[in-house]
């Protein structure tokens, strides 16, 4: 998270211990507002829980969701669009067969895209599938704890969507897997550390009222695949991303007064965000 | 829209120009008020993004709304329920079969029933099936734009869900289209025409927010076909529909402050529409 | 639901006609109290309409959603859950198979699950497929009047998902078929009759708006699941789960404009509902 006091640009200081930076309020709100301006189109292949809250979130962004999800489409759109989300959720066989073929021609076509591996680790079928979607070159992948450590070829640890685990256990998993893989991995948690597998970015905005919604977690994925869309540096894209929606639970989650009214506000949030707003809420930095 | 100081009953009147014409607001009224008298039983066959937001218009409506889209169960719904609805949005080659065989039953029954041709131009798949159910005699097509002009045969204009072209100019393709195939086709913007292929009618009602929301658009096709189940005019039911959304839409703007709380105004008002509040919102008319 | 002057532990108190008894608000609240300790974790098989609002209900209520729906997958989850929910809307042949191994998976693990069989009765597809899963065993089956009826072998009665009988109706049907199948029958309705086929017990709290929402009743039939997960008696799980919905309709009821701010508020009053709120709300008992 950013910092107000700190001045803009420098994005990758140091915390000693594990060498862990920080993007600027300035550096967040600048993606942001390529967001808004550029409007991108993202082809999510969400799940049947999420898919109207995350286009709700991407449209309070600024960016245009478009679900496409048969295999007949789903090649043919991944080239046009400018970024894509693959999120496991409520996977069939069809659609695995069809994030197969969007995945290929994102690859080929050079559209940008992010694995959300929802639940991998206990269950058989999406674990092998998340495994040959890594193959393909994701340039994000976003988990929580649970979900990376078990990418990461860990003892699944997770029994659902929610994670036994903490975002540092996860830490240095997700830099390996980055350093492997050369994706960028974003873990989700009290804290969110996102890495290349040469630095490591934390974000510590949030509120725990972000856990009593569904679809925060898979809509901060698309929410990252519209940042990689306008941010050539999938790092700062999620990193962004991720400020950009913690940043906004805090806000919402002072003006809610439960689940219900809080993802209500998130969205007016959202749409209303400003790099003022940003600043003002450092987290623990 | 309506003019609250004309008569009721002039629902042709025309503008020198286009020879565009508008609903009152009693003409308006009346129709929403059978559809709260019979509550007819909409059956949806929609996407995975839009599928509880639609549900939820309709019963805010005084609808009663129902989703049967598998194959085995579409054709025997479609001939008892009060109107179908046929949305194209994620797509599945199952729900395609679904469709053919609810619309052919639809056709048997003499159910009305609504074509909304979610992103057809850029998809092959979608756009074959569009022109297929076409021939299939919907009493209403509603598109945006885009896929307005696409159905027409004009070059495909749309990346995705959202409309490149604005609604003037699809309004000849519409009214083209309509005299062509025999369907009332509306075609949604910042004016929404809609037309019989004889007359064309306008409503010029709305808010900038119902684009910020996922599912206006989809849930407007559904409101179409409840209206066109109390009303033997598929002209004047996608008309009325058109109406009472954008209607209710510029209220709950008026009570919102963003995309999230927008949506649940929208519901509130839609529940509590009555005429006083339509005759109170001319548009530019 | 409760009568706060009577002493607790008197579930049974029947009334002279039709013997039938209620919970007690400690009865209730202990159940609620559990589901927020252990979060159990509800494997839900629903439909794509309801699964965003069933999720975030499950969520508001303290216990842990998780949406599994493919037949690769859905054996193997059904054993590791706490209880599983199966809901027969929007049915798809696939769904069907993965349902039908799921509920089998469940029976063998002794994992609790809960049968919702939205539109029974006018359709052949699915009233099929819910008489086969009568026979796996669910712990409870939650339904309308007019799917109750329907699977206790009356006349189809309904048109869609809304049910043309009232409770009181298919209360006898209720007690046959509880007590032929060993299933705790649970019947929706202006008052809510749960049944063993021994006992009837009676929710009197509830609240118009709750049928101007989508997927309450949905919502209702996984609360159930996550209480059969903390609770030994189905018929005590599925009484406090429909007290504890019904009672957070009355309150968010009376703090709402329409049904946008109820569904909003129902997931407010939800996460912050205590046994004295329930207490207050003796309903007509």
């Amino acid at each position: 998270m950013s910092e107000p006091t700190e001045p803009t640009g420098a994005s990758e200081r140091r915390d000693s211990a594990m060498e862990v930076g920080r993007l600027t309020a300035a550096e967040v709100a600048a993606v942001l507002s390529r967001v808004r301006e550029r409007a991108p189109l993202v082809h999510c292949m969400t799940n049947i829980v999420v898919a109207g809250f995350t286009a709700n979130v991407l449209l309070a962004a600024g960016a245009s969701p478009a679900m496409v999800e048969n295999q007949e489409e789903s090649a043919q759109f991944a080239a046009v669009a400018d970024a894509l989300l693959v999120n496991l959720g409520t996977l069939s066989a069809e659609r695995a067969r069809a994030m197969r073929a969007a995945t290929a021609s994102a690859q080929a076509a050079g559209t940008p895209w992010v694995l959300d591996p929802v639940a991998v680790g206990p269950l058989a079928f999406r674990t092998r599938l998340a495994a040959d979607l890594l193959e393909q070159g994701p340039a994000v992948v976003r988990g929580n704890p649970s979900e990376v450590l078990s990418l990461a070829g860990a003892a699944g640890t997770g029994r659902g969507v929610d994670s036994t685990a903490n975002s540092q256990d996860a830490m240095q998993a997700a830099y390996d897997l980055a350093a492997r893989t050369g994706s960028v991995v974003a873990v989700s948690g009290v804290i969110d550390y996102i890495t290349d597998g040469a630095t490591v970015l934390q974000v510590r905005t949030g509120h725990p009222l972000m856990t009593r919604v569904t679809g925060v977690g898979c809509a901060l994925g698309a929410l990252v695949a519209a940042c990689c869309a306008v941010e050539e540096s999938a790092l700062v894209a999620a990193t962004a991303a991720t400020t950009v929606l913690t940043v906004a639970g805090e806000v919402a989650a002072a003006a809610s007064t439960g689940p219900g009214s809080f993802a209500v506000a998130l969205l007016d949030t959202l749409a209303a965000l400003d790099e003022t707003t940003i600043a003002a809420h450092p987290g623990i930095g």
